[in-house]
């Protein structure tokens, strides 16, 4: 596993997500890695991301679907490109569409692990597919469509 | 517009979502209602709900979809059976899958504003879609697929 993460290779100007900015202090702050040809991140959800009492809110489950998958899609480009992470012009990705197929609860306590693949890199589209536990069963499946911001929308560095 | 919301109905013991519960005080706290054969929710983001500067954060787009349109469900299913909201048993679903589309950035500022129609209600599964906008157009668009909690598996109320 990589010690810096995904996200640290962001601009400064692009770290305010509220998912996965690490200058978002009120966020969530992912962080991705890759792990050989996946990328994983975990996530300590707090007691109050719940649904019910004892599982994990759907719509944060949704966050941190979105949020890897994209950074797995920036992470992805420069591999493609065979280019080290952070190098100019940075990669940077948002989100066309996100799905999310909630196959059991997820128990609120553990450690949120989710994975990501690419499935496909096609021009400036990026398809990623994520699944996600707390425990040993896969609680949730994802599929992210990413596409890469273009270079003159980009704030300056 | 209804003076109570979907969720004011929703018994405490299921009333603790991140989400929409409004016992979660660390929550959304979305609340929905009807406005014809519509269902309307209005949310004002907080400054740190941001993807980049100027724009909404998906992760939270996400989660104002599928709360608002599980709780469109529920409030539809009453409709449905023509019995009064929050008339025993009561009705509670979750999400099975979310889809999230994402036409152009949101602007963080105005209030949100979700709007969801039923699609299909077919036994214990119903399907709802969902737009949203802040300002004049529409930025995102969501379909839900919520199937209703058994009744053995409810909390006691």
């Amino acid at each position: 596993m990589s010690k810096k993460s995904f996200q640290d290779y962001y601009p400064d100007s692009l770290s305010h997500c509220y998912g996965c900015g690490a200058l978002n202090e009120k966020g969530l702050q992912i962080q991705s890695y890759w792990d050989g040809d996946e990328s994983i991140a975990r996530f300590s959800p707090k007691d109050y991301h719940l649904a019910f009492p004892g599982y994990v809110y759907g719509g944060l489950i949704a966050s941190l679907i979105d949020c890897h998958c994209v950074g797995t899609a920036a992470a992805a480009a420069y591999r493609h490109e065979e280019r080290a992470p952070g190098t100019k012009p940075s990669f940077r990705y948002v989100t066309a569409s996100l799905q999310v197929d909630y196959i059991k609860p997820t128990p609120l306590g553990p450690q949120i692990e989710i994975r990501a693949a690419v499935e496909e890199i096609k021009g400036k589209k990026t398809i990623i597919t994520a699944t996600v536990k707390a425990g040993p069963e896969i609680s949730a499946r994802g599929r992210v469509v990413a596409v890469r911001i273009p270079d003159h929308l980009l704030p300056d560095e």
